[in-house]
């Protein structure tokens, strides 16, 4: 970040103290008006409620109101900053939720970092709100969390770190292969990093149909044997190729046709992106500095290179999927949120694009038809499944 | 509830769909907006909040947003009907501290009753709140939740069942003393109910002065021996008068200057009215049907009546006291608020009314002065502590 986004950040922070207020959706006037939203008329609600706990949605704010849950373990950059440190971020996830979808989003930042007791407070806070969002998580107690919310909760859970990422990679991947003409059945994929993210993006591509997939962390080729990460692999390994277990990152480029990075900075080099297959697809999606860098990935014979950066083209960004697909499972009053319909979800960004090329193989965080499409998709997807 | 209030609050309810909503303070408009209020500018502030965590009262909604927890153990005339269904009450809370106090205020309905957890979740989740009120849970775990609460966290911590109530009432009491000429020291007083709100309001007329208070609950005269309830005891029983056992509540009315009841309708008569001094003061604050009626207690010879009713003279209503208090408790960045600071507010309800008549002993609820006279007379208490 440069010297002058950050204090201007800092000022704006300081001038706003706090992105998000509660307002009134209709003013209390007078008696009349405090006798029937407040005492005596609101026992009303509470007792049509007490009876029928399904209609809080229509009496209440939880049919469009959002929790966003944290620890701060794992902060954008930042890191493990904790849960205080972490509400500048949650403010705006839910600044993002109201400004895109008109989703009420509440920031909840914990002092606590104990994977049980984050599931236990979770299901404890969670009777007011539609959907739980998930929000800087570490891996890979992320994948145990959200599993468990999940299990108990009848609301949807969706952790964005690990299908947000996932979701815009798959619908950039999705008109990128379009564009190299080739099915993501026949395809080789390489994805750097299994964490959050790279472990969601692994278990969407399958959902797709992708069969030729390899998987690598920090420490080698992902091999169940030797690999230490349970939570993560008993998830992936039935999705995985049996590889060679002395294979480099180097070899895998022999031959593959899409690379997916979720890992940190210049892994990736030139000679990798010469290596892979004719209209190569890179997606180099460590933040803010790529696996490799979209010029240099271009010169060494890249077809389609996306970044997370908003200063090159193809930027795969969270906020083309979590606005609309929670304004979606909101409107259907849905249970779960699954990878199916996570896999529509991608569909319809991808779909937004109008016009796919080389450098618009998704469409900008302002496009305002992405959150209207997605949110549709995701309403009449889950419709569906309930009939 | 009559039933046209019932019908008109459930129309109104099912209109809104929440009673508040979340609002962006500033438009995200562009790239470059997002680049500042998110990523990567956010990272600013959360570093700055790493380093220093008081400074997220500079940078974020902490500042000035109030957690509204509760389990919906002891709702209204409710009872016990669980953190789901009082989500319409928690709401019209939040809508009146945003109405009266401008201050930001959001629902934390449990889905557990348990208080160790209660004590648990809300810790965990308060790093983003200036404040807590607590709102309906029963007494006696009230009591020793808010304690813990106050304990261990750095913010104050309110539970409006107890001192909302006690503030309000001890507000009217002090222009009803004003109008009998009597002094607090002097009188005798006669407290039927020791639950959230009775206790509460023992301890401030001791804060006060009263020197002679009786007490009792359904089971007869507070005595420590025989009193099952030991929590409420612990914290009452260096305030309360040695009772002969067997008195009665009609016993006690004998001579008494005040009653106070917080307890059930209809436990007063008209004749042990008549046995209290001249110029007595009658507060019957069970609600929605007081311990005796307001005309019935006049008629007996009361000279002044307050009830927690708004179709008769002098409400004693919460709403006086808990949005002045956050604001200024806010405003002061409170750590801690005590007896002295309740006291402080009650006086400065009391102050608020011009003319203080028989039949006007507290402001009326929409009286625009209320809030800024007890949010000053709060800010200016706290920060004189400070120094």
């Amino acid at each position: 970040m440069s010297e002058t986004v950050y204090k201007k950040a800092l000022k704006i922070h300081e001038e706003l103290q706090g992105k998000i207020s509660i307002e009134l959706k209709k003013d209390i006037r007078n008696l009349e008006d405090l006798s029937l939203l407040y005492s005596p008329g609101v026992a009303a609600p509470c007792l049509a409620i007490e009876k029928n706990p399904k209609i809080a949605y229509e009496y209440t704010m939880k049919g469009n109101t959002v929790a966003v849950v944290t620890d701060g373990s794992a902060v954008l950059g930042l890191g493990n900053i904790g849960g205080l440190a972490s509400l500048p971020v949650m403010e705006g996830k839910a600044a993002l939720l109201k400004k895109f979808a008109n989703v009420n989003a509440i920031p909840i930042v914990l002092d606590t970092q104990d994977p049980d007791e984050i599931v236990m407070i979770t299901k404890a806070i969670a009777p007011n709100y539609g959907a739980i969002l998930l929000e800087d998580i570490a891996s890979p107690k992320c994948i145990d969390i959200e599993n468990k919310l999940a299990k108990d909760l009848n609301i949807p859970v969706f952790h964005d770190d690990q299908h947000g990422t996932a979701i815009v990679t798959l619908a950039g991947l999705i008109n990128a292969l379009k564009l190299a003409e080739k099915n993501i059945e026949d395809v080789k994929i390489v994805v750097n990093g299994v964490g959050a993210a790279g472990s969601a993006i692994i278990l969407l591509l399958r959902e797709m149909g992708a069969e030729n997939i390899l998987a690598f962390n920090s420490k080698g080729i992902i091999d169940v044997e030797k690999y230490y990460d349970s939570a993560v692999v008993t998830k992936l390994q039935a999705h995985l190729q049996t590889p060679r277990k002395d294979m480099t990152l180097e070899d895998a480029f022999e031959d593959a046709d899409v690379f997916i990075g979720v890992s940190v900075k210049d892994v990736v080099t030139p000679k990798m992106i010469s290596l892979m297959n004719d209209k190569s697809i890179v997606f180099a999606l460590a933040n803010p500095d790529p696996e490799i860098q979209y010029d240099k990935a271009k010169e060494a014979g890249a077809f389609i290179v996306a970044t997370g950066r908003s200063d090159y083209p193809n930027q795969i960004n969270n906020v083309l999927a979590f606005p609309g697909i929670f304004k979606g499972l909101l409107k259907a009053r849905a249970e779960f949120v699954g990878d199916d319909i996570k896999v529509v979800a991608a569909k319809a960004i991808a779909n937004t694009v109008i016009e796919i090329s080389e450098d618009e193989i998704v469409p900008s965080s302002f496009d305002e038809k992405v959150m209207d499409n997605v949110s549709e998709a995701v309403y009449e997807a889950v419709l569906k499944k309930k009939e």
